[in-house]
């Protein structure tokens, strides 16, 4: 809706106020006692407080795979996972927001780390969590009690206030991408936190979860569970939907019909089939594949994006940086930052996730296309 | 929300008025002037327009398939499809409403019957449309130029105001069931219909229509089409998902947790991924598996159900009466008559559809449960 | 959306099966067979089921109000008001329609008349009900036990299941208009009904409804009720507040602001508070202010509407004819007629009612604008 | 529907893992490589991220009127206002929120003053603003072209990207309290902002602003602008209705019937009148009524409430706090901290705002309500 010049400034005589020494003086006098009441005036902070367009103190950032996995590995030789710590996950950080561990002012991302026969205690929380399985197998996660297979390339769901526990029947270790709203949580005071069972509720190895068997069938739902749900009550979006629905967009450009995003560029979303819409009210997930050498148009849009790479190569561009990722790199993307991907030789599959549900719920969602890099 | 009570009547004394001789004939002589203004007294009528609770002129009917199938076939040989006449379709007029082709007063149902090598032209309306297909293949329906495979167990769109035709590659002829707001379209005024191409715009045999390869993925959905539809984008339903996913809610059952509607009863309704609504804004549908012997909790709800059996044997009740229904079968349930089914020995599989999202989206929808028969 | 060449039909050839004298013998044998199976051909009923766009059996129709009237207060001396009858209400019947008393498909209108002291007792029912005051005072309406005054030009709820009753207290006799779906109830199977108290619950002749004292603030709204409701929760329009609603129109017009609907004519919708949509879920009211001679845009819309004039005179078009009307005609606009309205010499004052909640509700409603008659 | 019993939680052994001293010193280096790259444990900061309940940095506060608006008469004195500080607004800081000027996470509060024939040049941006007048009169805010009067006891609306600016045509300065989400858009990094005309484009002052005379008709809209709006289309909520509606409750309440929130206590919640619902995105706005000697029953909520007193006097209970409050002064409910209301002898009459709608349109509002103090 709104166009580019809408967001220009005209350009505008700035009538700076010029104190005497003896104005300033007061003026200083009344700053010290405004302080002591807890009051501040707008006119000496507008400019940082309420920018042009968003001025993001997040940077974009690329975390490589390789250091992440290595010392994830060495998290898992030298601490204990279980009560009071209650997970083994590594927070990644950027580094525009100085202290805490946050991948964006919204959003918490983590490399999630579990040996062999360990097991990960039950507990719940308002936060909302997904989990990407950038490789291997052999966890299941238990929600409210059902167990739910990860193996590569699945995106599971614990959305908030679900309890949910995990444990590693296999010989090898297993590493996933956690994704969490724990910083938006933080920052508006809505997290509610309990614990859970220490042993796991349910310790079975299914090949589906029964949140899987009663909800992942295309187009059909249970008579017995009308209506919509805040967050969608698939527990795992496997894999395999997952690619069969990438192939068969690209197949269908191949055939001249619509269903990729842009030429050489399929994506699908994870979606509530309940309502249609984003998985949980806070957090978007979305899987893209493009074709070799095929590049995305460059976006502008409020809110922030973070992309794995689970296959493939690109260089993605945020702003004046670009990025070579390649197999397992994390890189994201700040709000407002003009960003495009140009896929290597052998193409990209990457996977995605934002908190614009957050923005478009609320009506701050703004997003400018550009044609060209 | 509504209990029992809310619709029984208090006993009231009636004071009817009873005029003199002198008295009738004045009000006889303003009924006349006022059958003249078109006027009409309320008084008079008011019993019969607003009973106290929904007396239906549709009855519950049951149609035979043996005859039904042998009238479609004689059809087959008796009347060409094509131009004007627009399809060999044979409705199923409900005995109660007298003289439309309604089996409903919302509700179309009609046998369709294609030779092989027929084609049904091209043609699109404001009336939403669906297939199920109780036997047979070998049929393609091309909605907007996009050929939908049909074969046994099938459900199909054409939502209104799409272009369809139908064509039959193969060397049996099929049939199977149309249903249609055709009744509710022309008691409203809101029916637009268009001739399209005489020939088909597509006379491919593809496995998979290009809805379903878009859209019929579960829980995913293409980035490139973003928000919701009035109705669904898939335009087959196809019955391996269908089978299985009344299969998985069983195994459910049987492992002692939810998905079931009830004992012994699986049902899906099949849904519009865009919403996690009905798939068409006047038409629900669903598809009911009932155990052996199993018997469903009586109802009573504002609406039409027609149920058409796919496999298998039941009783179905409807008000006072009962019918012995097996493959093929048809049988309507008039709003607000209490029904239910006990399956035979052998289980039964039934679709049905209905015109509740109607009420629904009104607000006017009303549902007793009854405890027992 | 739609452009009118959307919905023109393409000529085509009908290729009409012309049977030999033999062949119509089995056609008509099998029509027959399929007569007694309660089987109808489509090809044979098509083009008047499925016409190219809506033919309604309505037609359009002016009712004078000195004739409604005079025959109103005939009722009044002749047939009591009480149970059994329930309202002295005598309605308007569309000469299209045949037998019952529609004033359109889905519509019900009528003239009601109270004389001094008379009580029409409670009931309640599933059907919407309204009343407009075209003249007079002295009447409550109680609403669920809340008494509504009666006063010239106000717009007043049933909706349904409410319990309603009326009592005048004036010397003199009161008439009104009542609007509602009640065709649309009987058709659809929907009605409920049922007797409530003889006697009003309230027998008390506020200046104002507890209703309004609640929800009749502008913008404002209880905080004890949050959320929204099917239906308005305010009793009573009030006269005063739609008057000056169209002038400050009008004077917004004259100094060069929008919010007139086209150049002379102001209208506004009443609205539910809680939703901002239609007052009732069947059921829009409007009123429409015509500056002298002051013209309307043709239009073409799916669904009824019905006039009744409050003030003023005008001509109005409905398809090829056109009708002149002054204070208390009714007149009514059927499905996909043409209509506009030319106002007199002193501008007309109307209000307006509507079906097209039901077709917006179902995405089922169309309009066409024409540019000039 | 979450009881407090939801949020309690279990008594669990802590498993503290007791590192060797050889063991913390891997620990070490493994913790500054995680640091080189970006990366925190979860498990070191699990507790303060993740609280039980929620656990504001925001504290409760009080700022008296007195020393608000004697400081505000200073800055009037000393700050000339203009382009580049745009506006002469004073910001409340909360003193546990460190640095920015923010009375809660996500809401600001200031007061603003304009002495005699001041202008403050127009400007538009994303966040969305409120003014709340506590006495006085004599400013025009122009509001995208429409002026809109400002007088005791008004509720004003400067929805995001709406150009405004104000005036004071009078011979006394003026003081109102402003509102925005300023702190919610730029820790989401949502802002935007633009410079507008220096002059105001309307130099007018009428008696009521174009915008209340299209829409502030009770339940009347214009059909010229049908649908629903992100923020309410009414410019001023006038102080005469908010007045009258409040004591229309109070009377209802005498009588016995319905209308206000608790025993003695009215409330009535400004809205938007194309959807029901708040007035803006993010900001929803109340006054409120108590009785003398009144109690509000205690609540726990997610999200922050300020209060500006209006007339009267009570105290607010809020956590172990109370503050006694008078005429002006404004205090602030951090996220669930449990407050309640005492009316003094003369009853109060109580502004509020919140960020409350952010939380229910995310499905993350949690309340519970104490039976007593």
């Amino acid at each position: 809706m709104a166009t580019e010049s809408d967001y220009s400034n005209k350009h505008v005589e700035f009538v700076a106020p010029e104190p005497t020494a003896e104005e300033q003086a007061e003026l200083d006098t009344m700053y010290v006692e405004m302080d002591k009441l807890h009051m501040k005036p707008l006119w000496t902070q507008i400019g940082g407080l309420m920018p042009n367009s968003p001025e993001p103190r997040a940077v974009a950032h690329k975390w490589e795979w390789d250091r992440l996995i290595k010392l994830a590995q060495r998290a898992g030789d030298l601490v204990p996972v279980g009560r009071g710590g209650e997970r083994r996950a590594i927070g990644l950080a950027n580094p525009g927001l100085g202290g805490p561990t946050y991948i964006a002012p919204t959003l918490w991302a983590a490399i999630q780390y579990l040996g062999p026969g360990e097991n990960a205690p039950e507990h719940r929380h308002s936060q909302n969590a997904f989990r990407f399985v950038i490789e291997g197998e052999g966890v299941w996660t238990v929600v409210n009690g059902d167990a739910v297979p990860m193996r590569r390339g699945d995106f599971l769901l614990t959305p908030g206030w679900n309890f949910h526990g995990h444990h590693n029947i296999a010989t090898e270790p297993m590493t996933w991408l956690d994704g969490l709203d724990i910083p938006f949580a933080y920052q508006m005071d809505t997290g509610f936190f309990e614990y859970g069972s220490e042993k796991l509720t349910d310790e079975s190895t299914p090949d589906h979860s029964r949140s899987e068997r009663l909800w992942a069938h295309p187009g059909l739902r249970p008579v017995a569970f009308p209506g919509g749900t805040v967050s969608s009550p698939i527990g795992r979006y496997a894999w395999e939907h997952t690619d069969a629905a990438l192939n068969d967009q690209l197949a269908l450009e191949d055939a001249g019909y619509p269903g990729v995003v842009e030429p050489g560029h399929a994506a699908i979303r994870f979606s509530n089939p309940t309502t249609g819409g984003d998985v949980m009210q806070t957090i978007r997930a979305e899987f893209h594949r493009l074709r070799p050498n095929a590049t995305t148009k460059p976006l502008q849009e409020v809110g922030n994006r973070v992309f794995q790479v689970f296959e493939g190569s690109a260089t993605i561009s945020v702003g004046e940086e670009t990025f070579e990722v390649a197999h397992g790199d994390v890189v994201n993307i700040p709000s407002w930052k003009t960003w495009s991907i140009v896929a290597g030789g052998d193409g990209i599959d990457l996977f995605c996730f934002s908190d614009h549900p957050i923005f478009e719920k609320l009506a701050l969602n703004r997003t400018l296309t550009h044609e060209g890099i």
